[in-house]
Parts: structure tokens; sequence; C-alpha cells
């Protein structure tokens, strides 16, 4: 197989990249999470997002217990050749483990005070499925 | 100062979180780069996105150089809070040091022969400046 393509991915010492996973309709960011060499074979191969779980320590085939695959549109690198850009349809609309849409459901809101830097995270975004219902067996 | 905002987040041991940029207005995303606690809290403060270099181990207020700065509109948070996402308005339109609006220009492309998970990476947009012009002093 021609898999030259893998070896132009400056993977990094643990032989992983930061994958980020964009919802191609929306445009919306959806994940953060982590490839190696054989989680982007698998992508491209497959047409679905694999990933390398660093907590499990395991290929992760994304939506394998939810339903929530992703279905890949487009594959990009960047210049430093050393993070991969997704571009997917998200099955069921949902990306988070939380039942959102996308994991990046927290934003910063500056105090109204006006102190410099000062603030807090506010979970902004509905949660659209309950995720006892999304996990259940 | 109230900065305990900052202390929610999961700074990995070299006290680093990955920081993904997107376009506020065409939801490209433009680059991924590294935030230390400085780089976020200054961000928040002056309202343009400041990173750090691992490379030159330094704060970096993106478009110090090339006046291509970012005017940051949201800062968003994820489920795991160990990645930043960043809205911002990319001033020049440019935000790649190669003279391109985003750093993920290279797209992934099959080969055509269809062997499976065969291909490779294409420079696919267009150079916006010469980089000579950007960087010159």
């Amino acid at each position: 197989m021609n898999d030259s393509w893998l070896n132009k991915v400056n993977w990094a010492q643990d032989g992983l990249v930061p994958a980020v996973t964009q919802d191609s309709a929306s445009g919306r960011v959806l994940t953060v999470a982590w490839m190696n060499r054989e989680a982007l074979k698998l992508t491209a191969a497959t047409g679905e997002a694999h990933y390398w779980s660093r907590s499990r320590k395991k290929l992760w085939h994304k939506g394998e217990e939810s339903g929530h695959v992703q279905k890949v549109k487009s594959i990009r690198l960047d210049c430093d050749q050393d993070v991969v850009l997704l571009e997917v349809e998200q099955v069921g609309g949902i990306a988070c483990h939380t039942g959102r849409e996308s994991c990046f459901f927290n934003r910063y809101e500056p105090d109204t005070t006006g102190e410099t830097a000062g603030g807090e995270w506010v979970a902004i975004d509905p949660v659209l499925k309950d995720p006892k219902e999304i996990y259940r067996k």
C-alpha cells in the first residue's frame, strides 16, 4: 500500500498528533482528539473518524458505543504537518459525551465589573440528549 | 484579580494546552497553537490572541511581526477543560506564515486507483501574499 503520505505527518515523540474535527455543515468545531498513524490510516480507509484514546490507551472508532459516528468529508494537514483537521458529517448531531453538539460548550464571560481578565466559564450550549440514553446498552 | 477561571483549565504537565483558532466570519479553522496560563490571561485581557511558542520558548502575540493580529470574539473551553477554542477576526485575512488564509492548506487526496488508504497531501489553497512581503522589516 502506498502509505508514504502517513510518513509526511510530523508525529510527536509519543506517536500522536492533535486532530481537530469540524462539522462540515455548521462549521462548528466539535472535538479535539488525538491520532496515531493507525488511527489516521483507518480514518482514510473507512471514511469514519478514528482516534487514539490517551486515557484508555487504545484505538477508538468515534461513535462505536453511542452510534454518533463522524463521516469524513475531508482530511487536512497544517503547514507544520503536526495537526490534522477533519471535516465531518456528525451522525446524530451530537459529538460530546455530555450529550451536546460540540465539546466546546463552555464560554468565557468577563467580569461585568470590568476587572481585567477576571471572569468565569459558563456552559452555554444545551444538552440535546441525556448521556444515560446515549450510552445505555 | 479574580483569575480563578484560569485554574479551571487542565494545563498539561508542561503547562500548555492546545488552542484552536477559527475565523468567526468564514468558520475556517485558521491555526492550532499552544497556550500557557499567561498567554490565555493576556488573550482575555487584551482581546488579541496570544500563544506560547514551543519552538522559540516564549510568549507570542500573534501578528506582532506580520500585523496579522487576531481580534478575539469568544473564548471557549472543551468538556475536559484541556483545549481552548478562539473565535477571531483575522486581520489581513492571513493566518499562516506561508501567506495563506489558514494553516490547513494541505488536503488528503486518495489514490485514484482506489487503493485503500493510499494517497497524498496536496496544497490546495492559494498563497494570498508573498511571505517576503509580510515579514520584511
